[in-house]
């Protein structure tokens, strides 16, 4: 690229799917991202940018005129192009819109017209339709002599629709190709086909998806209107950043956080959660403030106490763990609540026994002091206890209060823990001992 | 069920798409289950065992012969019917194949040879093939004459194959319709398509269909020969897994552990994690165990050092869960590895200095002691920087010897981040405050 070499560069880069040629312009020294798209020219597939972060084809869209956007949009499904458009500002997106024939620009401006997490942004709004009363011979016919720059890239099913455009049924291609030619499309499409309302939230149409293993699922407005087809490989994305977010959240990290992300960018996005922890972390020591004369006393009280708090923390991040998940996919609902609770706080008291005892023999042959193995096992088992229990009520109770219990419940669960396991192991040691 | 009503039965559950007929077996009372698919009969659709824990299928299974079993898992495809074949011993399998149709039980035997999480598990073995030399009107013909019971129960395209069944392209259903009657399959076909070993893992199978926004997949032999299909519906539950089981890993929990799993069962599952956390725990208390003598003159010392570890604890766990992501998604690689280090240490040094800052004024007014703000300011400095490096070092590391990160990473990660709180807040105390 450097040496402007475009014979070369056409030769590498024309080949390449959209997908390798994203991640080519990622590997790119940032620098040379532009000069290589204008060496491909007309040639370069603008889907190759909706393979990368968002920065990075903010960076790179910047440098490109309305104009020559409008150009490469045109080439895209509706859905792709939507994903480039959404990066511009409303009088940007308003320029593309108008380099483009009418019929694109008016279907785009409708979808950006639905909210960011809504049906409507995921779909796309070519589609091939029929009415009820074409034959099956009939319907292949007209669609081998229809332009090509009318159907959409790829499609798997037809969609049967009123005069009106209200949606009555489908084909999917296989059934129109076994069926005979003289057969009426009403008769072989289906009628209960699984259908999702254009301002449907995309994370409930990714459950539906995989709830009834779908391929693709029709939208529709308010009216019962067809207004365009969400095919999976456009959701698949959207599971998996759905998992992603809850893992992120549990992590403590932003669900936007992107590895392109700039340092001030990143530090700032993680402030707050490290922040949530440093007030946490006060209130859990100031517990132990509490117990300065006894720990003054006997220093190896100073020395266990971490071992009950971060045994606890962890035996409550597993429980959170796994809820957070149940409750995301809708496993753990009010039907199982109580066996799932009893299940886990069953779980933290059989472990709770188990480390108990063993830290129980190894702290009190370490200080020589069989007491303070007594001591700590008896906190162990409380706080192991009391982990289970907050590591599956606090992610149901913010559940219950329409909060995402994965961003929000490993504050106040390790919180729990900490003032749980330090409070019990020194007010334990505290009556034992009579240190008081 | 109860009153063993068949007709309000067959009437309630016969319409039922097979998840929701899963979901409803699952949410029933556990003694009611098998009763509810007796008295359904032949009108069961085993394809709703598909939908379940592992734990809910085998118990179900376990009440019937394997006559039964047979009958229900030959009206499925051969992915759906491999999931229940893999629930029963090899003597169990032996008589289920044994009731099976030859064709059916040949397929099936042969998938089960493969190891659990090859992509030859995932696929379906009926698929639509073709020779080179049929005109796209003759394919059409042919399919239309072609017997149900031969045909996939649904297709999106058909494989051309030579004498030898090698495989040598694909035509989509929607490319075999627009297509010209006389046009020949070999002048239509797509000849680069991406195709799998049936070998590969599932996890990369998974990551190609993602990659390239893939619908379907042929699956091919060493000798290239065409020997089934993996269709998009089976890979969202690996894809969806795959991140589920780097979240569970991250939490400590195993990727196997399902709601429905007894005490016992979970809490063995769980003790492994917990076990290594405590002897990093003990890591950890030894190192304040160093410095009894200098708690014991300065009981804030003990108060405070707990503030340091969590606090670098929790930003080595944000780095960690965006290092372990960006390695299982492959967006971090030797390209951009040091980059990555270079931007994590950096956010940790941003953040060691704001919260070093907040944490060293609160403490320094609590202990009326300007002292010790100047030095857990430091400290927390110091452990934030430890923090980002452990974060992203040891996954890397990790990933380098093969070993799963998002499984191993955190034991190690909390272990540096303790130890290096603990150390650096009580060193530079002893230091600062004279207390050697």
């Amino acid at each position: 690229v450097e040496a402007g070499e475009e014979a070369a560069v056409h030769e590498l880069a024309d080949d390449l799917h959209e997908a390798d040629l994203g991640a080519l312009l990622v590997a790119l020294d940032p620098d040379l991202r532009v000069p290589l798209i204008r060496l491909m020219g007309p040639a370069f597939d603008f889907a190759a940018l909706t393979e990368m972060d968002d920065n990075i084809r903010e960076e790179i869209l910047a440098h490109f005129s309305p104009r020559t956007v409008a150009e490469g949009v045109r080439e895209l499904e509706s859905d792709d192009a939507l994903t480039i458009l959404e990066d511009f500002d409303a009088k940007e997106q308003a320029e593309i819109l108008q380099a483009l024939p009418p019929v694109d620009r008016a279907a785009l401006r409708r979808c950006l017209d639905y909210p960011d997490n809504a049906a409507g942004r995921l779909m796309q709004t070519t589609v091939v339709t029929a009415p009820p009363f074409w034959t099956a011979g009939q319907a292949i016919d007209i669609m081998r002599e229809t332009d090509e720059e009318d159907l959409p890239d790829s499609f798997f099913e037809i969609f049967i629709v009123d005069p009106a455009h209200r949606f009555l049924g489908n084909v999917f291609l296989d059934t129109l190709m076994r069926a005979r030619s003289s057969a009426l499309l009403e008769d072989i499409m289906e009628r209960d086909r699984r259908r999702v309302v254009v301002t449907e939230d995309r994370g409930e149409v990714a459950r539906i998806f995989q709830r009834y293993n779908l391929i693709s699922v029709p939208v529709v407005d308010e009216a019962e209107r067809l207004v365009g087809v969400i095919t999976i490989d456009d959701i698949v994305d959207v599971i998996q950043e759905e998992t992603d977010a809850d893992l992120r959240a549990l992590g403590g990290v932003s669900e936007e956080e992107e590895l392109s992300d700039t340092v001030w960018w990143t530090a700032r996005g993680r402030f707050l959660w490290l922040f949530v922890n440093l007030l946490t972390a006060f209130i859990a020591s100031s517990v132990l403030g509490l117990f300065e004369e006894q720990m003054q006393k006997m220093v190896a009280l100073a020395v266990l106490a971490p071992i009950v708090a971060s045994q606890g923390g962890n035996a409550a991040t597993q429980t959170m763990t796994v809820v957070v998940r149940a409750l995301a996919t809708r496993e753990l609902s009010r039907a199982n609540a109580w066996r799932v609770i009893r299940r886990e706080l069953a779980v933290g008291i059989v472990n709770g026994l188990a480390f108990g005892l063993m830290t129980g023999i190894v702290s009190g042959y370490w200080f020589s002091l069989p007491g303070i193995g007594v001591v700590i096992a008896l906190a162990m088992l409380i706080n192991l206890a009391a982990g289970a229990l907050g590591g599956i009520l606090i992610p149901q109770t913010l559940a219950h209060f329409k909060i995402d219990p994965a961003v929000s419940s490993g504050a106040f669960v390790t919180t729990v823990t900490d003032v749980v396991g330090f409070f019990s192991f020194l007010g334990i040691a505290t009556l034992w001992f009579k240190l008081g």
